[in-house]
């Protein structure tokens, strides 16, 4: 089975917005078996989103549609997959209760636009959208069953979970292919290095698909396993290929995070600030950080964790100099000797925070983001980071490559956050 | 002229990682009057890419492609270009020059796999890469001129800006079109309800295309003109043309911005944060930020301005309430009455970060981001807002409709930044 993502609207098309829509949707019909061959787009045009359907319908078995089902003028959608399915809209009772009832939630008033998007192609099955008004549908045109799913990525990714996956997964009876999938996450390298350090991969491992996702500045290595199934989902042949697979890709992760080595942070592909909230969970730890050049990039990660007020207490952000004396009683001295950015200051401020806040853990970070403020003993990129607890303190010192502010913040908030993770970890072994 | 986008990689067709690239080429190349046609993606198979390159030399004027020009063994694009034009590749000694200055910058050892990105179809052009190792190139395949660029964002986008836009811009000299922007900044209103407030725009204003860009939770309304010229740049008719195109942008920017009442808050399409932060700098103030459920964003996003340091000193990110009173003096008393999240309680916690910091304005959040923590008092997206000033304090409350933890991160500090612009703006008028 194959199947196509169409996403649809002039801001895609154009480039002023940045589609993250395909992307999600290719990987959850990955997930499944599904073999995606074709991602496009195309802009809000009658002519255009009629010519580009009716292709589809004559090529592929499945299609992910997103966007123009909104109220405004530039809403096609569905007048779209109407015509090329040959035949005409009509008002879809379910489709107006729906947004009826998202109005009443939040008690507002419907408008003559709003109830556009209850009209939908005749004999089309509407799918109920949980976080927003436009509903959804299922279209057949030509031989290709077509979802349509609003563009809004918050709404769409909900309904594709909620109904569209389940519905095509129902479709696939023969040929099944199952995915498992291990993730290591990784931080330290660039991936020219991770692909060095993993040569020889494919020889080893030949059944087992490697690749990389890199969001700066963590890389995920990723590693599919894929079993065709001709049998039935629950029975015993079935159980027995899939723990071989299972078993194939552990040994290849394992032999990945020996040649990966300490830059191995986790071994089921979480974020960094996950795998320190539970370390921090598992020593009933609490922790206080003292931010400078992170600005609040390194409190704003941990909290972005559910569960983090069960061990994070405190920020302080002290951008200005004066701030680290008041707040974090850093001495005046140390910052007209070695200045903001040095070790001893990040240690003042580490404990500062730690003693202030009666947390166990005090992380600090000083440092140079740019693009402006580098001089030649400290360059723009050079981060100083902090660590204290009640068995002491300890400082470290990196230097980013990059010029560009938010790289280096984003940098100089994982290194932060790994430097105070091999210590929590120390902590545990000890 | 048309132009086409081609993103390469297994991890950008299989939805993996999201292509911001093909967004950020397509809105260059339709600032400068390239008509894109088309983009999409194709994996890491050699027979794959040199099939799609072949189409694309016989029906594209030029084409930008990315990916693939790295060191592993998923990296195959020049291979694969130099295969689509009939040729062979050769080691092109500018580009081991390129690669070898950058090892050198960061004293790093070359690798055997490094040296492979100098290997270019012959007679294709180097494009410099400034900030990474893998130099681009330009080749022309059938009928096509082919920009191929590094997949990485960062050097892709500084090698799209400074070598292949003004390359194709060269390539344009006759029906070049001048395009004129203008971007309103809007906040608190759905897209459908700023759709509703824009009707009847384009019988008003037919030459101006009118687009919307969400960025939740953040729209920015886009108000285009083009006019085709037929002279050549640097003539009065030009001068002229292009005069009438911006005097017909700023009258339907006024009309925009008039339906659109107070949601607009800048006419230059400028971020929050930055607004804020150019009022604190024209009153020569200064700020500090008391936290709890934003944990950290608010100054992250303050933080993320070039400057911001001239007028932010500090943010206590106090998201344990103990922390909210030792470190901002919160009382004990309202804590236990009303609770963190509650009018009295911001307006402490705006007063003690004041105090602590000596800013002269505080401005405080406290709330309930999600999913867990509500109640029928304070469901998940209650959010208060303290602003306290030399003048005296004021408090606020909000509800956000959504459920999940991030987005009410991301609407709660908005909310906060767009009350204190407000107050500032007060400021600035009394």
């Amino acid at each position: 089975m194959n199947g196509e993502i169409l996403s649809t609207g002039d801001e895609v098309c154009s480039g002023a917005i940045n589609d993250t829509n395909a992307a999600h949707i290719a990987s959850g019909l990955k997930d499944i078996g599904v073999r995606v061959t074709r991602h496009g787009c195309v802009g809000d045009d009658m002519k255009d989103l009629v010519a580009v359907l009716s292709e589809i319908g004559e090529r592929s078995d499945i299609a992910i549609v997103t966007g123009g089902l909104g109220p405004t003028v530039d809403d096609l959608t569905a007048e779209a997959a109407a015509k090329a399915g040959g035949i005409g809209c009509a008002l879809d009772e379910s489709a107006l209760t729906n947004i009826r009832h998202f109005f009443d939630k939040f008690s507002r008033k419907m408008a003559p636009s709003d109830i556009k998007q209850a009209m939908l192609p005749v004999g089309a099955i509407p799918i109920y959208n949980p976080a927003g008004t436009a509903p959804g549908f299922i279209q057949t045109i030509g031989r290709c069953r077509c979802y349509f799913l609003p563009g809004v990525p918050g709404e769409m990714e909900k309904m594709f979970a909620a109904s569209v996956l389940p519905d095509i997964a129902s479709l696939l009876r023969k040929g099944r292919v199952v995915t498992c999938q291990r993730q290591l996450s990784v931080f330290g390298l660039p991936e020219a290095r991770v692909n060095d350090r993993l040569a020889g991969f494919s020889e080893r491992f030949p059944s087992i698909k490697l690749g990389m996702l890199a969001r700066f500045p963590v890389i995920t290595v990723k590693l599919t396993g894929f079993c065709p199934l001709n049998s039935r989902e629950d029975s015993m042949e079935c159980d027995i290929q899939k723990a071989a697979v299972q078993n194939e890709i552990d040994r290849a992760g394992d032999w990945a995070a020996e040649r990966l080595g300490d830059h191995v942070f986790d071994r089921d592909g979480r974020s960094m600030e996950a795998v320190v909230g539970d370390l921090l969970v598992k020593q009933s730890a609490t922790l206080a950080v003292a931010e400078s050049c992170t600005g609040g990039l390194v409190s704003h990660l941990l909290t972005n964790v559910a569960g983090s007020s069960g061990y994070f207490l405190f920020s302080g952000v002290t951008y200005a100099n004066q701030a680290k004396m008041d707040v974090l009683g850093v001495s005046k001295e140390t910052l007209d000797t070695v200045g903001a950015v040095h070790e001893e200051t990040v240690v003042q401020m580490a404990e500062g925070v730690r003693r202030l806040s009666g947390a166990d853990w005090g992380l600090a970070t000083s440092g140079i983001a740019g693009p402006s403020g580098g001089t030649s003993d400290k360059p723009v990129g050079t981060v100083c980071i902090g660590v204290a607890s009640e068995k002491g303190s300890r400082a470290f010192r990196f230097y980013s490559p990059f010029n560009e502010r938010l790289l280096n913040k984003q940098i100089f908030a994982i290194w932060a956050l790994d430097t105070l993770r091999k210590m929590l970890i120390k902590e545990m072994i000890i």
